[in-house]
């Protein structure tokens, strides 16, 4: 929380919120790599189309508050804005499952830009424990509970087959883990005082198929 | 639409019951691996979490329904919920933006089980253009609308940084894309009869961050 400390957060703030704060996170990062100094939430609002009094009340959960007639300091937004996302602070993380999707996800550096810092791999294929990807090491599944304490990750992202979805789940949960990144269709079973954040490309994927067809409301 | 013929879907369909679908189908398909003939609304409700109610009234909607004291035949119920959701037919795809993300996304036989076919990738790099990627041959963005055209593909994947994804949803757009799978953290503003689907994974990131702060709502 160290790098918090500037921002005087009002909680607690609601997911609408905190989903919305990206978008206007892009397009602020754009205007300050191209030197613009100050932005309205009028101008934001007609670059990304969200109520310019929407993105006012969000940033004033933030304590953010644009200056009259001038609107928002880009750089210094940027900044609060990153740091509130928690973007800018290191989050440890093990992956299981290091199949076709969880080898895609230890490769992707945009999630080290986004701060999720993946250390460790564990799988159950000989094959594959014992390798290292894109710097990772990847390890047998029955020393994750152990890795977990060394290594301090706070996160555990799930890629593994669905049949084995609610068991790494557990494990995850037995290894001390904060929160879970849920990468199957599965819907896991809470797990007392773990955070379990689904993302659902393939349930993304049937809405998508779906609406080319027409078919939903 | 043919392989679909035999369900007698009830238009439109709400997003949530969509949403849910996968979570059945996996649970479905778990029990047709370990060869389970029936189940009931009740032991799909008590393994994944959704009211035995709401499952019966989401089936309902794909005109699938349970027989008293037997309840639905786990075969056909997967066979007619995987059609439902559209990952039995092949749905051709254009990825742009071939960087970490964007070759991860290509390298990941998951989204073709689920229906998703990329048959080729664009990039502005002339040091990746020409290259190969999973069999996947990648080409100079200036080629995107013609071989639009020739590849028939229908959707379109986003995975270029942020201050490109407008420009290149747009170009998508003018080649006759159907939908647009937005993998940025833009919004992208809409374009006439195109559908645009966001899989919002750094979104994801920033509201798990917040929940293991227990800064949310």
């Amino acid at each position: 929380m160290e790098t918090n400390d500037h921002i005087n957060r009002k909680f607690p703030i609601p997911e609408p919120t905190v989903r919305r704060i990206p978008w206007y996170l892009s397009y602020i990062s754009h205007l300050n790599a191209v030197n613009v100094e100050y932005v309205s939430s009028t101008a934001i609002a007609k670059e990304i189309n969200v109520d310019s009094s929407q993105i006012a009340k969000d940033l004033s959960y933030l304590d953010i508050k644009g200056k009259t007639r001038i609107g928002y300091e880009v750089k210094s937004l940027e900044a609060k804005l990153r740091d509130f996302l928690g973007f800018n602070r290191r989050h440890p993380a093990l992956l299981v499952g290091v199949g076709s999707l969880g080898a895609a996800l230890i490769s992707d550096s945009g999630l080290q830009r986004y701060g999720l810092d993946i250390v460790a791999g564990f799988d159950i294929n000989p094959r594959i424990i014992g390798s290292v990807i894109s710097g990772v090491p990847i390890y047998d599944i029955r020393r994750l509970i152990s890795l977990r304490k060394s290594l301090k990750a706070e996160i555990g992202v799930v890629a593994v087959p669905p049949a084995a979805a609610q068991s790494v789940a557990d494990l995850l949960a037995e290894s001390g883990i904060k929160a879970i990144w849920n990468f199957t269709p599965i819907r896991l079973r809470a797990v007392e005082d773990v955070v379990i954040q689904n993302t659902s490309i393939y349930a993304d994927l049937a809405v998508m198929y779906n609406s080319i067809d027409g078919n939903m409301l």
